[in-house]
């Protein structure tokens, strides 16, 4: 990934507010992968106190997102067109990890899938499996 | 549903500590049936403006989920257990409706499907169709 | 529809050796909607005698194919790019049946989905709901 | 695995007569994951002469399913109860071959993934990857 692509994929994420109100950090987005961390805030929770399945969603979501976007050229788009997600576990510990991974990029579509878990202390726990389909629009 | 089930459900949803950070509104919820109402905050926007699609997917399911709650007893609860959703257009317009449904109700799942509108003056784009899995918890 | 999409999706469903091999026929394609029928035949069981969820899948997938084709011009194709089914009950009756729908027609993506019933004698059961997403490759 | 969970194994994919009509055979089940290998016969093939996503889609889901049958005990069963695949590529080649694996066993649920290769000559190509659930039925 040149540095212009780098750029782009920071500007990009920081464009997000949905991204800042969820306190999401993009900690790496290069070759097919990218990891958002983010804690479980008192603003982002459910009923009971864990973190809402639209948290778990948005940075798993947008971890597979960027992903996309480092393989594509600066200035360049992604839009998320379909995403699964199978929650495994209640959100819950001191932050969350989400790992995005292009599976198959084509030039019309590209598959991707991600993996968000709960870190508690020493404690990696997976909590979500998502799979999708990221639409590339090229400038 | 008996006014035990609607307190039930009201109490739940004003728990959700994500809805109030998204500004969601539980419009109605009986019968199997539930819908949300929301803004397109300045704080829940994706990279272009438009409303990102963590806050598509947390109405969508969300509203899913009271539609659940609502055929079940008081003190019942659900979880997500998976979700898809298949996002049709940007989320623009003055607030977004988004309408979930029990599709088969059962003793160990409950099949659910959900619909995303956004509302601009008179016109209602569909953004968002999800379908999933609610899992009971009965108390 | 014109007859000549009428003929091409009569033609691309007689040319689908699977469609003969699970005893399907389609029975209407157009507007953007598609019925196919099929019997449960002893050698599309799974292990307890009701139809395999390949044969459910096989026709509801197909259902939905056949209605986004409805839709395009003589010689145009469509693929599958991806398809989510929730089974809501065992396939088992005199016969089932899938239609499917356009719900989003889009030049790049159409948005479809598809509803399996079993009959037997006077009585439908749904069986199954599928949620997808087909490419349309046009000529 | 113990022999007496591999034989039910066994006795259960044999009973499964749409696995027979695909010419699919049950090459490895233990441990929470499971092979399935099919040709792409004549009479399971799409409107241009590659496998039917039908045909992907049987033997994927049995993969996912066996998975996790083979960490259960003897005499119970596994139903699926939601599937989502993404197809990558047509269904070509000399072979299929889906891979089955339990990402997270439940005793409410089972959440499963599998990946299905198309294999020609010495080239393997991965043609779908699957996400969904399986309902524990334990006798």
């Amino acid at each position: 990934m040149t540095s212009r692509v780098r750029e782009h994929v920071k500007a990009s994420f920081a464009a997000q507010s949905m991204m800042a109100t969820l306190g999401a950090r993009l900690e790496q987005a290069e070759n097919g992968t990218a990891r958002i961390a983010a804690p479980i805030l008192p603003s982002a929770q459910q009923q009971h106190g864990f973190g809402h399945a639209g948290l778990t969603f948005a940075i798993g979501d947008s971890a597979a997102g960027y992903a996309a976007l480092s393989l594509l050229d600066p200035g360049d788009e992604v839009l998320t067109t379909e995403m699964k997600i199978n929650l495994l576990a209640p959100a819950r510990g001191d932050r969350l990890e989400a790992t995005g991974r292009v599976e198959k990029p084509g030039r019309r579509l590209m598959i991707v899938t991600a993996r968000v878990e709960a870190i508690e202390g020493d404690t990696r726990t997976p909590i979500a499996l998502l799979q999708g389909t990221m639409l590339p629009l090229r400038c």
